[in-house]
């Protein structure tokens, strides 16, 4: 069945008559259509893009005239967002927003996106709007077949620039041109531009503490490296994380951290199946670190897919049950500001009995 | 004066007594912090940061708890975003937005950015919206002291990443390898990450199409390369393009052609100044060029600042007159199928008389 096919059964199953999406995510996941996102919201556009899918499988895609749509299966209109001449891209926007519900018989009532729906639209269309971003994450949490496929490339083109950062890690380098070659590394094998989400982090002090900023920086003999590489390729994330020592051995305390997070994450990899309880799993992989004297702050992983960071997350009050073909990161990590930070993360999909490293690379501290 | 005090003062003429601002350009012009926009929307938002400033000069950001504020002269509310339990994104985010209302007293007539406001703070906020895109525009065209300043370094990173262009731009190297090298320059300049807007393009045939993408592909001896790089640092870009020949010498056909591009770009450096209206420069370039025999399908460019493409836009019908201290981008091209597509693109600074180029790089085909 194709995506838009479970949205319309979605649909049937809440009662309403219409999906209206205007996330990237979920117009990729909805029609295969690649929002460009790496500009943020285009100069050329009059407010988002949006999607819309009908209880009976009838789909729609409003883009601007920069963007080209991908994907089968829809009818689209595009506005003119560029032209050469004043133009008032928000009225040709709601034009085209007209033009695609009187095409596609819009009526009754709506689901929207309430982190991304616009005002602008709101008086356009008619029916009570209620938000679905709850039921769109859970259904997007399961991947179809072709989505699965393009999540393999991503984790692929993810793995790929893990051995190039391992490769690249060398005392006297700079951290901030490793990551550019990484990244370029990644492009390459992706065939693409990527966006990028995640971090290439050297030295203790600052491996050691979450969310800070690639920045130029001499890698000393060494060093730690945390490195955490998401690329999006094809509209599809993928996501990894090793830690290494650049061109030394590890201390006993790094190794002895490193070594809890990596048999933590082969302790998700045994236990990780179709109906499980996240909290669960999430309580064993955190109890687990404990025992060995260690704790993470984060998440214990998320879903991935159109978006980098998705449902369901791996906390410790998440209910949810693991299915079939959700694409899952478990990241145990420990942070430790005179030893460094360390993080194993690998890419699992949930199989019918268990699950499987989807692209797996060299992970070792040596 | 701050941009505060300059929005504040357009809000008395429009007789708003709030700006609500959504766009991640209008919050970094008003406030200087840096919203991220490199991966979309980010997964832990509810929805748009939003900046509100007030007619006596007050201001407040709503953003969340994965964004650090910068910027000085407001108040600012994080929300839960990113959680290490299960949260509601979008509540929190409206929580936040109602906490920040009452804390600025927030009541009477508010402005909003139609392209971005999001349906789900309508409810929140009393009073009858106005879009005020247009003026925001006009407004943001024409850079403050510190704006001008960021500018100048933004324009300083694309000219050091056409510098690397020019230096790896080599027969037998691959167009998505050397812009991947030259992003990462730019990045090292910067001392930051980038977003990047632009283009880096070789071969005849794709040289001469507007909008091709970067792609893996051998450049061969000879190879027309159109070189459009506009990366963003500390929230503003820089923006900048040239054409050249990858180890050989042009073609009579492609010199001719480059030089109406370069001599129309002199023009333009030689008629640019205050009081001049738009259409007419437009006309001026337009003209030069279609005497020289060639002529080109775009703008002639754009205003550039916290958005890469920004008011005022050098297209046929617009009246506006350039004003001091706006950043205008000029770009006459040409593009022809058989011989490979030339565009050349300074950015300039209106100046009290006339203009100047902001960050000069070698501007040459040979």
């Amino acid at each position: 069945m194709t995506n838009i096919g479970r949205i319309a059964d979605l649909l049937v199953e809440t009662g309403a008559d219409w999906a209206v999406l205007t996330g990237a995510d979920s117009i990729c996941f909805a029609l295969g259509h690649i929002v460009p996102i790496e500009i943020g919201q285009s100069p050329f556009s009059g407010g988002p893009s949006v999607a819309f899918i009908g209880r009976d499988g009838c789909a729609g895609l409003v883009c601007p005239n920069t963007d080209a749509a991908q994907g089968v299966g829809f009818e689209e209109i595009s506005y003119a967002g560029f032209a050469n001449a004043v133009t008032d891209q928000v009225a040709n926007y709601r034009s085209a927003v007209q033009q695609m519900i009187r095409q596609l018989g819009f009526t009754g009532q709506f689901g929207f996106e309430a982190t991304s729906f616009p005002y602008i639209l709101r008086d356009l269309l008619p029916g009570v709007p209620t938000p679905i971003d709850l039921s769109m994450a859970r259904l997007r949490a399961v991947k179809s077949a072709a989505e699965c496929a393009r999540m393999t490339v991503s984790a692929q083109v993810a793995a790929i620039g893990q051995m190039e950062a391992r490769k690249l890690s060398q005392p006297g380098s700079d951290e901030m041109a490793v990551f550019g070659a990484v990244r370029s590394k990644m492009e390459q094998a992706a065939g693409q531009r990527i966006a990028f989400a995640g971090e290439y982090i050297t030295g203790i002090g600052r491996s050691a503490q979450l969310g800070e900023a690639i920045a130029p920086r001499r890698i000393e003999t060494g060093d730690p490296v945390i490195c955490d590489l998401a690329p999006r390729v094809n509209g599809y994330w993928g996501d990894s994380c090793t830690a290494f020592i650049a061109g030394g051995a590890p201390s006993d305390a790094y190794r002895a951290m490193y070594s809890a997070a990596r048999e933590t994450l082969d302790l998700a990899i045994s236990e990780l199946r179709p109906g499980l309880r996240v909290c669960d799993f999430d309580a064993t992989l955190r109890t687990h670190m404990k025992g060995l004297g260690y704790a993470y702050p984060h998440h214990s992983g998320h879903g991935i897919g159109a978006s980098v960071h998705e449902f369901p997350r791996l906390v410790p009050d998440e209910t949810a049950l693991f299915e079939e073909n959700m694409f899952i990161m478990v990241e145990p990590g420990s942070y430790a500001p005179d030893i460094g930070g360390v993080r194993c993360e690998f890419m699992l999909r949930v199989t019918g009995t268990g699950c499987e490293i989807v692209a797996p690379f060299e992970m070792s501290c040596e």
